[in-house]
């Protein structure tokens, strides 16, 4: 199945009982900050604290009978792995999760909490690819890859689909880059339903393979990731780096210190909790490399499971 | 005008075009933690970040143009503060604010945002109401006490009024009580609208004089409070005593612990901000103090500001 808006509305119609509606913030106080007029999808209160329960659950219950039979498998330090062992035990059938040894202790408690059966690797791509083949090998469940999987990306594109309902008339929107997951399915959502409006990549100047790649016209790999932005690390996946190119306006980058401030704008002004790599695109608002004045923006707040122990303006 | 529901309704028409209609949350997995079925308001996201936004917006409204004339003065430490200069400034009046010298700068900033004129004191109850009275007899503004003024308390009765409004069959309702502004009016709309609704005021165990003042049958002073729950230090009020004695069913006190678990559980979980005060109803439904099985009940998350560089859950 093809990418495109009848498959992202056919996704919303699969997962809508088992997601939440997540709601839309707006504040004075931020939009007087950057000059715009901001709208922010708060994907931080959707099941499991991040947009990954999206995708994940569309990809679970596209599954025919027999595929779905011995299980799903993945490998993901984060997000996509509660959400796809969520999205497993709504269906009833096993997920495999293959994490690096060095994964965070609340995103593994996550993953064991919605029944997942973890695999742990060594922290390296190399690793997590090749258990995740011998577990798959060995169970015969099913790969859902987090970001290059087309059911995902049409999960995740619901979320743009939600705030276009509720804001018809935003001029921009803002989305993060790590493997591209939701950036492909929010530019294939946005550019089906009104072209007009503008899709901007945002990602961290520690991890700006997207940026180099756009600017270069080919995928450059990412090397060395370095920020705090955990779910942006990875680097853009083939499809996903082609929908961009062909429906993203620009792809800007954000400094540590901008994210930073971002996020703690965001939980001081909105009264939420995002993670470090919801805070980018209002961290590009906020580096004034967009032109915001007057306009209508939406972002999307894409997680919320922040560790309370280690934030980033605490560190020393 | 007397404390009654009639006044807590025409406080609710006076300030709703000012205040925000603040969201109720549920949570699956707070609701497992207690074996309750939650409802959070979320006076966190209130305006100035608190239930306080209520109460002096109504007080600053309900004032003749005469007694307007020459502004409002306060002392607060607190989100009154802020409450009452927003409320001034919506009315073009100005508000003096008495705030002791050791108060945190967040929230000095935060009067100083909404243009109230501070006057700082020494920090004890009676500098405090010194400056105060001398403040008022040079500028001829009008007190409006944070929490024995009726308008005041009939202001916060709003959010009760609120609640109630989009969850009718509550059973419980869990209200933290310092100065006793807040439960004053919430006893007063629940008792008023559903007589069967339990009210329970919830207060630090290292605070406990409305507990203290309950079982004794008369008000027994607060004596050196120690709770990191700041906007509960206050003693509880005259009439405010005698609200509680009429209508409230019961006085739960909590550890300085529980209150930490509830908040870090709040913010983990519904990914929201709240001050520590506001998870002290959430702290007595963990200690098992209530018979929350299976019980619908009503929890009013009271305010949002958090000091992000002092979460107690990382000091040493």
């Amino acid at each position: 199945m093809p990418l495109d808006l009848a498959a992202i509305r056919a996704a919303h119609a699969r997962i809508r009982p088992h997601i939440h509606r997540t709601p839309v913030l707006t504040s004075t106080r931020l939009d007087a900050a950057t000059g715009g007029t901001l709208f922010f999808k708060c994907e931080n209160f959707q099941k499991t604290g991040s947009f990954k329960a999206r995708g994940a659950t569309n990809a679970v219950l596209s599954l025919t009978d027999a595929e779905a039979a011995r299980g799903v498998a993945t490998h993901s330090s984060g997000n996509h792995a509660a959400a796809l062992a969520r999205g497993a035990r709504l269906r009833g059938i096993p997920a495999f999760i293959v994490m690096p040894a060095n994964s965070s202790a609340p995103k593994i408690r996550a993953v064991e909490a919605y029944g997942g059966q973890i695999n742990f690797c060594a922290p390296t791509t190399r690793a997590r690819e090749e258990t995740c083949a011998r577990v798959i090998a060995a169970t015969g469940a099913m790969l859902i890859h987090p970001f290059t999987d087309e059911r995902v990306m049409a999960g995740q594109g619901t979320a743009a689909l939600e705030l276009l309902e509720d804001c018809p008339d935003l001029e921009l929107i803002l989305c993060p880059v790590g493997g591209g997951g939701l950036l492909a399915g929010t530019a294939i959502a946005v550019k089906s339903i009104k072209p007009d409006i503008r899709v901007i990549a945002t990602e961290p100047a520690g991890a700006d393979d997207a940026a180099q790649s756009f600017a270069a016209g080919h995928r450059i790999p990412v090397d060395q990731p370095a920020t705090i932005a955990d779910g942006l690390r990875t680097g853009i996946g083939e499809p996903n780096f082609a929908i961009l190119q062909r429906h993203v306006e620009a792809v800007v980058t954000v400094s540590e210190e901008s994210i930073v401030a971002a996020m703690r704008a965001i939980l001081e002004t909105l009264k939420i909790i995002v993670e470090p790599s919801a805070a980018v695109p209002y961290a590009a608002l906020l580096e004034r490399k967009l032109p915001a004045a007057g306009r209508r923006i939406g972002l999307i707040l894409t997680g919320g499971n922040l560790d309370l122990d280690a934030l980033p303006w605490l560190k020393t």
